[in-house]
């Protein structure tokens, strides 16, 4: 190695050594016949000192010749530091350097190398090689590895077999856009890119493999928001002989796994909570229980005391904010202004502050007496000093609207710790929801989800009542993962399409593979999925994906440091039988 | 879960205990009143009895109602058997059933699943699902796991980081055919699937990581042969601020690792061989040293002798067979047929029996005479008994014939054995070779590789000359990996570009950010790739790396389970902006 030791790893112990470093400048100290410089790796910084008269000057002479980001090899003896650096572990020793060469010269970057730095986000994506070297960066990467070796070390041990599945699959009209991969040896025909290797895990299941595991590569032709990529990493899980009880007990038994031992935090017992629950008491499929402030329905107390905007409402329902009876009337106003926004929708707000003399006033007081507001009070379990907030409409968009504004008062109340960690199951998700656009029944997880057993009767009497048999995994409001028991029978799979408005021959065309593989015995299995990228934010305690992936992509899907996507050559387009022919007249 | 022990578990200790177990049925035997099942599951096989008279005749039912491959669930309590199997674990113990369920009943199997079946190849592909319940092929992906955890653990504990590069990438027009991606959000515009990760890495230096590696698939567009799929899998590696002998001493630590924990085989110290030498004394850049007959050039003693063809042959030489004196005039002209074969491509061969009683007899005796046949017996340190068998003609083609002669000696003569493993490092690869097609030169690895320090001043005068700081890992004649000592200054690789024909131009726009982040402070790196589909068939003892591989394609690239590649709908060609354009005149 071009280096004894690392930059990270010298202590008093080592005083009197000759040791070699090799690094990057990180800051360059002169003063007055001294000169110090932070020489920085992966591991850590160490300084090194160069002294007139004692250094010899053509060393001296390179060390002022070098700049940020220089790289360097330096030699020399570990010894005490005068005056002592605590915040660092290399802090009480530095090198008197006695031999110094420049192993690479540096530009200056364009942004500062620093925990805090002052690129924008375009700039740090273009140089995304810099902005890796800051450690802020670099440690979520690392935190990124040791989540998946430990989520490695739990399934291995738990005698799940990680097999590869294929990139190059078969695109499916089913679920997301897929990307595709033309065929030159197959002209005219595409592979697929996999937005899950569901079928595939199927098979292995089918297969006899027990316990499958695989953290792979999965990718969605959508259009991206802040936290899509159309590249993204899935721990994605398949166990045979199975009830869904199992699945639950087996990767909270991996989430437990994964907190304790990168965080040292014991999650506890993880509730459980009813898809129908989760919405009615807090307007999400993905409740933050960090906090309380659920969901409590008012239209038998508030309905009917001549308050037109309620008494036409399917819903009035409100939370109960502790201690915020005092809010200001701005205060009010800007959480009125915020319901209202577009992507909120709501049309106004009720107030009621429940006063710590006991008396109330809301902004409805026109319409509810003393005693009205009481029994809105009881039914919220609101106590004197508390804030009521009412919504009403229609359920579905009053719910939703509800939940943005319970999350907001979360945060404005600074109950969603980055450092708490509450994780929860919801289940008994519907099978099928039905889409107004497409006039027909769309999968709620995918096709392959079974339905609850109890519920199997009513796939063809009453199929929007169908709850699956389906699960998914929240930590703090965020869904990390979701799976089900699948259906394992040729019969019900054919059906589910049918329902889902596949014709025979199409549902032969695109899985007929995996219906055949279920005649030949196929075992009862169920699996689960996690978000790799999103779960790496959230035990970093970021919202942003973006941030854990090393080399992401921006919201057009370009890779801006590589350049990419880019033209290819007239001669890859004929070997590929393929014309580009932008602004076709019938594109959408 | 539905069963309380898998069928692997059960011993003479659970005798008494009432189990459930799950699985299929591998084979019923019904004998005058009792009736066997082996049920199988992934963990083994357990037996279950039913006997009349004392099983509930419902239940005799059901059983007799099976048929091979079933997914059954069976309860009943654990008794010691009468006649017991030493053959199988649980062997000495039976199942008394008294519950039985079918889980899912199954057609009959297109072919047997057993570990010898009479299923074809490509049966076999299609319900590839079925295939991987063959013991046999299971125990091949459960090789490749224990591989992929042990290259994991032993990475790991060397202070790398395992980082996920991107899939979608940018196409290139150096190396091998990418598979493209066409951008909807980009029209006109593709991504390309990584040959390897290469540049990304060396990205991943630059930023400071100091060590990476990562388990990662890759593409390449050519045209398949047996050893070849359009995705593999990749060890893929890189350090920072070391020189070759690190390199070479971690990943031989690799190697050592694995076969230590996988096979108990110490492989020793692992021997190095130059390029040239490899070529001279192989004729090969992968010989498999698992045997000796290395080549002796003979042109000193057998030119000027008057045989024409010697004497106008750039190159005499031959390989001495031990033993084989006694070969029959049948055997050697066997080998005369298998050197003359095309893909061989030698116009005869001549042989030299060096007799027991020490005299000769060889297909050229008008030429020779006992005196020179001694010379070449000494120059090949020949034995009475030995066989000598020599080529001749243009140094290249000759090398590469004799080569495949040895090959073929060492099968016939039984020195290529599957449970022996020979480790070897062949070092200083030229840099560059001359292509006469393109009339240009190409990078022999990849045009990263940096040339050895002490040819760098060749580079322009005699590029030809100038050895790589190159190394391939071969394991019994199999190249498994290669890399190099990386360029990391921007001067250097802009050379080797402008060397491999690159105007400045396309570098730029091809290379233009690694070139870039080279001026940003790189440190010097190097690394190494490795096939672990190929690791995983030579650690198996296999030629194919097909069977280690969970869902292969066949030799036209297509996956015939899923029927994949296949059309796509125009709607999809028209958000891609894209024509299919079958049989382009322009097309090759």
């Amino acid at each position: 190695m071009l280096r004894s030791h690392t930059c990270g790893e010298l202590r008093m112990e080592h005083v009197g050594q000759d040791v070699i470093l090799t690094g990057w400048v990180q800051r360059i100290r002169d003063k007055g016949g001294l000169i110090w410089i932070d020489l920085r790796d992966k591991y850590g910084i160490t300084q090194l000192l160069f002294e007139e008269g004692s250094t010899p000057s053509e060393i001296i002479d390179v060390a002022t010749s070098l700049g940020r980001e220089y790289v360097i090899q330096a030699s020399g003896q570990v010894v005490e530091r005068v005056s002592k650096n605590d915040k660092i572990p290399t802090g009480d020793v530095e090198i008197k350097v006695n031999r110094l060469s420049i192993l690479n010269a540096a530009k200056t970057p364009p942004f500062t190398i620093e925990d805090e730095t002052d690129g924008g986000d375009d700039l740090r994506l273009k140089y995304r090689y810099l902005d890796l070297r800051r450690k802020t960066v670099r440690e979520k990467l690392q935190l990124r590895h040791r989540l998946m070796r430990e989520t490695r070390n739990y399934l291995d041990n738990s005698d799940f077999i990680e097999v590869e599945t294929p990139v190059l699959i078969k695109s499916t009209p089913e679920g997301a856009r897929d990307f595709v991969v033309p065929s030159r040896m197959n002209p005219g025909e595409f592979y697929a890119l996999p937005q899950s290797p569901q079928t595939f895990k199927q098979l292995l299941m089918v297969s006899g493999f027990d316990r499958y595991y695989q953290l792979v590569k999965c990718f969605r032709d959508e259009d991206l928001r802040a936290d899509r990529q159309p590249e993204f990493t899935q721990i994605d899980c398949e166990m045979s002989f199975v009830e869904r009880e199992d699945i639950l007990n087996t990767f909270e038994g991996l989430i437990r796994h994964l907190f304790k031992t990168l965080k040292n935090i014991d999650i506890g017992d993880v509730p459980r909570i009813q898809y129908d629950d989760a919405m009615r008491m807090y307007g999400s499929d993905k409740p933050d229980i960090r906090f309380g402030m659920s969901f409590h329905e008012l239209n038998d107390v508030a309905q009917g005391k001549g308050f037109n905007v309620f008494d036409q409402a399917e819903l009035v329902v409100g939370i109960c904010a502790p201690n915020c009876a005092e809010y200001t009337r701005k205060q009010l106003d800007a959480l009125t202004d915020f319901v209202r926004k577009p992507q909120i929708g709501a049309k106004g707000l009720v107030y009621v502050k429940y006063n710590e003399d006991g008396s109330f006033k809301s902004s409805v007081d026109k319409f509810y007496g003393e005693e009205d507001l009481k029994k809105w009070a009881e039914k919220m379990s609101a106590k004197p000093g508390d804030l009521m907030l009412v919504l009403s409409g229609d359920i579905n968009p009053t719910r939703k609207a509800l939940n943005e504004l319970r999350l907001h008062m979360g945060n404005e109340l600074g109950l969603r710790s980055k450092d708490e960690f509450k994780v929860l199951w919801v289940l008994d998700f519907p099978l099928v929801e039905w889409d107004e656009e497409t006039n027909r029944y769309h999968a709620m997880h995918h096709p392959f989800t079974s339905p609850r057993p109890e519920d199997r009767e009513k796939m063809i009497s009453d199929p929007g009542s169908v709850k699956a048999n389906a699960y998914d995994l929240v930590i703090n409001g965020v869904e990390i993962g979701g799976g089900s028991i699948r259906i394992h029978d040729r019969d019900l799979q054919q059906e589910m399409f049918k329902l889902l408005g596949f014709t025979d021959e199409e549902a032969k065309k695109q899985f007929g593979f995996l219906m055949d593989a279920f005649e030949f015995g196929a075992p009862p299995h169920g699996g689960i999925a996690f978000g790799f990228d999103r779960l790496c934010a959230t035990f970093g305690g970021s919202d942003s994906i973006r941030d854990y992936i090393a080399f992401p992509k921006n919201n057009s899907g370009r890779d801006v440091m590589i350049d990419s996507p880019s033209t290819i050559s007239e001669e890859q387009l004929k070997e590929l039988s393929l014309n580009v022919v932008l602004n076709r007249p019938e594109a959408k």
